[in-house]
């Protein structure tokens, strides 16, 4: 892949204050019919935090780990309804079968590199076992993309402190983007990828709910915003053919909602989050690993361990999740698209590099 | 298969009067740790009642129609939480996907022959459309097995008023099990089959809860009774080769409790009742169509029609249900078992016969 | 709904004749980045052909049947390997289970309107135990949508006859779309749905595989085409207060491919048509029901009864499916929309009228 | 639990003299119909190698590893078709949602504690990546049972290197049973669990494969051997009130064939592992992770990794699985009871002491 030497400077200028200061939104780009929430991401679920530690360190480590907790509790003693969904279950996920089986979170959730799943679950462990003397089981759910385009990620570089850190530092307030935590050494559409959210407020008439979505874009397909078929425009697209190889990769995508909804219909809340990848683009190739997590933090239907026999629950009826629906279909496509706008150029692992969305491009072909 | 004539009519006999007085359980027949409900049938959850239609007529046909109400109202207007699952595929269940979907059934349960499902959903949505003018739209729930060794199953001799009449016959009382309804013309490990039922009641302490199991028996394996391999004992199995083809046919299993479970919890129900399959030495081979419905009965759990956007609902917790997959396991092993000993020698189809089981014999082995 | 007299002739005149002549994309609509068929239907993949059965009787009657057969010989003879993709499972397709376990289909697909399943069901049953004496099982699968807002559904219109007529009338032709088959009386995006098709060929770099889809548009959403939001821009949309039940219905898919595809594959390549819906602005709300059939029709991988204990199949390698993936999406995209350009005005049941996209708007939006 | 200390010397004599020589079916306990290998042993299948790392240190480390290689080439390079089966999914299992998605195993098995799953994972990557320097991203699949009772589990004793040397120490003749491997502190039906394995041979006429499956038993329920209710009759079984908790825990299964089974009918096979599993009397309880994984060796059906685009597989035809059903069935039942007959008395942490089954009086219960 060319470019001109001399344009590199400027461009990154460019995307650097554009990023700063402007997510696509606030550029004009349109995003459905919904309302955002305040902040326009996950943390306007109330309760939710996010942290991020981001390793770039020599030439060649790009990686990190972004850590997002459903309440300020214990997890463990405290879980929530959730559910995970596999839009392509070609990845290494930690922690699927106990949340089918269950229907419940029992620890924070963690994303990273494909091959620190195993580090980050054991850093969980680790915090589990220091909060709870008595626990001798516990279900970590650790969510992965594969940076090793940029990273090197054979390096192994993430350890239990940095996810102990990502988990420390979380925070209910404005989530970074961009080349961040998880989404620091990742690729997507053939430019380079990384975290993004994006939140949406069903109207009190019904029920007032928000829903926020968290991602770590690492994916591929024929990259269109607000329908524009960018990729195609600027000649980088998944089936052209010496770009083929831009489909492969993964994404993860974060769920919460302060909906009562238990683990079924936040299965199918997961489920439409692939409805939003698609609307960017994204086609769920063969080598993606895209997965949903979703869960519930509505106070009332918390697990609290050692709890009565018979629970009282409240459940949103079948018949009133569609705005929700909706809802993670805008938010997942808003919050892709965000990370697009605030990754930047990055250099990594090999000299290879890989270039930023050419933001004002963009916007003018939108125009 | 031979059989010496002038033993005929001694057996069937004995069987009879077997049959009409005395359950295996009361011949002394060892059925697991748990204590049966006062009927120790499916009606011993509250408030659900079975009718049958038995089609006996001519040389040819040897089918019927078997009918469970979870309650005494309008499903349509107060669904029930409820789940099926595929303990193996291999039928032609109407009603899958949407209980799947949605977690609550919406009509009776209907039993029948596997040619007869389209017209018993057909009879289902009459039924329904009849009570509900404005409904559009009903998901029947039809289970069938393969009578067609005994009975003329091409011929497609069941109509919607057969369905409607096991449905109109429905009662919280005795069942009749062996050769009636869905069970007239089935087999089950190379012996005659039918319709079986049974129950356990958790201990207060736990819950006092029930679970009622009712089976359609048309499958194959290696019949093992209390543990004792009597298939073997008696040279009718799966695997021996003159035999194999025991092994098919299918079983279908209605489970229903008034424990307040969700349709998570309830799946995780259905599935054990294959373990009580299993028991009787059940195969669950490629050709059988085994399915397991389950569904609650706890009032405060219904699912009423244009009902609040957020309902209440009270849930036993994960921790509290392992007593009742005990009982569904119990309870479908002594089902099964119950069927077999009901059934009555049968001529069919084709002049083909199918032998009861020669329960003096077993009861001989068992001791 | 009333229009204004003088407006009709015009664009009624209007919209025949572009739906006679002219699809979408020769309209200049753009539909991604490869290429179709020559017929740009479900018919490009040899040996499939489709049939429908329009019924539009009285004031009251707009209903219909479409019948997809993948092969031109006896399906329960050489069964073609399939699988089905549950996108919302609120909907009573027939057949679902025992594809699953098996992964293979063995009657041609019918569509239909939903309380006419069973009916569909029977006439499959019916056509197969004319042609196989033996045969005293078969899994008949048949798909559906609610054609009640102009069709007298709970009228049960639908016969076995107009069924069998469906199949007797299938062709490996163009395919009418529009106001036809099981697209008569649907409704899509608050405009009038109907049947769509379009297809997708591979380079011979990649195989040189067809992938045609078939669709039953009868959901909601808001509609986007070609990335415009026409839904909102001509101000009919859902999550626009008045317009709130425009969500619900269903959409049928039907995947036909000659790639030498085994059921896992086929059900991944399944689950992309839904990211091909989720283009056009579908949402998938909680009363839709999507579903998606796929079968391969690769000769060699045929099912043939009684056939060896060992098969010798063909497969396509996990590494090569993201083609047929991109091409699943593509063309499903494009079969719904052109749904929407073909098909017409209709009133029907009560006196309600549903207006077609106006596609003259449309192209005006697009430009 | 009390136990009459001058009792104990003996019954360990007992114990081990029997375990040293005898299986229960050199004993005289009967299991099923069919055939054993030579070594009834999960290694019967050609090519299938089996290594423990048992660790038993001072008075709290009793937990271990056992890997399963299903051939001797490099896994990730010749990866072999396979499948999970979630039969209870409350547990930490590792590499299950790839597996789903591609049919494949590209690591061997590990099987440990579960607070090891990740070390387990590392020590695999670990293994990959060296044996392969290119590769970026490995898929490893680790299960796992709680052996908390006995061992310190939350000392996380297990380390990389004990991993490696299991995997190093792989072979393909007997295999130890008993207190080794991943079975060392486990427990079952309330007595010392363990590894466990068997096999079953088809006759040629059905193509002469063979099953194998291996163990780690670390549940309950209410055992029965050879149908007897032994654990009714030593007073030890679950519902009884001061031994509920005898129910919990996790089976871990992994099944063998040489057959050419794909995935999909790999997750029968899989499936019908449970049914072994109740015919001891196991009940799948809720806090119990049930998880079955097979695979085929069959050479004709690896994935060679860089292979064509289509490959030529063979695969067993549905009609004739039912065979490998009824043998995967039997087979499970008696490696479980294997590993129960093979286990020995064993005291570890915090002074617990679990005694083995008493095999003499079995024996006489059995008569």
């Amino acid at each position: 892949m060319q470019r001109i030497y001399f344009l590199l400077p400027i461009i990154l200028l460019m995307t650097e204050s554009l990023s700063a200061q402007s997510r696509p939104r606030e550029l004009g780009v349109p995003f459905g019919v919904m309302t955002p929430g305040p902040l326009n991401a996950i943390t306007d679920v109330a309760g939710v935090r996010v942290g991020h530690t981001t390793l770039i360190e020599g030439d060649s480590i790009r990686t990190g780990v972004t850590a997002i907790l459903p309440h300020a509790g214990d997890l463990y003693q405290e879980k929530v309804p959730a559910a995970i969904y596999l839009g392509n279950g070609y990845g290494k996920l930690a922690g699927y079968s106990q949340v089918k089986e269950l229907g419940e979170l029992e620890t924070p959730i963690v994303l990273t590199n494909t091959l620190s799943v195993a580090t980050a679950t054991n850093a969980l462990i680790t915090a589990c076992l220091a909060d709870n003397p008595e626990v001798q089981s516990v279900n970590a759910v650790v969510g992965e993309t594969n940076d090793g385009f940029l990273n090197d990620i054979r390096g192994r570089h993430v350890t239990q402190a940095h996810v102990l850190a990502a988990l420390g530092s979380a925070a209910g307030s404005e989530v970074e983007e961009g080349n961040v935590g998880a989404g620091t050494g990742t690729s997507c559409f053939g430019w380079k990828g990384g975290i993004g959210t994006s939140s949406r407020l069903l109207p009190e008439s019904l029920g007032g709910y928000t829903v926020g979505v968290l991602v770590q874009t690492n994916f591929g397909g024929v990259l269109q915003i607000a329908g524009v078929p960018v990729g195609q425009k600027l000649g980088r697209y998944y089936f052209r053919d010496e770009l083929e190889s831009h489909a492969d990769g993964s994404c993860m995508i974060v769920v919460a909602t302060d909906a009562p909804l238990g683990p079924r219909n936040l299965e199918r809340l997961a489920k439409r989050a692939m409805l939003g990848l698609a609307r960017t683009g994204g086609i769920a190739s063969n080598g993606s690993g895209d997965y949903v997590i979703a869960f519930s933090t509505a106070t009332e239907n918390r697990i609290v361990a050692g709890g009565a026999r018979v629970r009282t629950l409240s459940e949103l009826s079948n018949g009133a999740v569609s705005p929700l629906f909706l809802a993670v279909i805008e938010a997942t496509e808003e919050a892709i698209i965000n990370s697009l706008f605030a990754a930047e150029d990055m250099t990594g692992h090999n000299g290879r590099h890989r270039e930023a969305l050419p933001v004002e491009k963009v916007l003018e072909l939108l125009r």
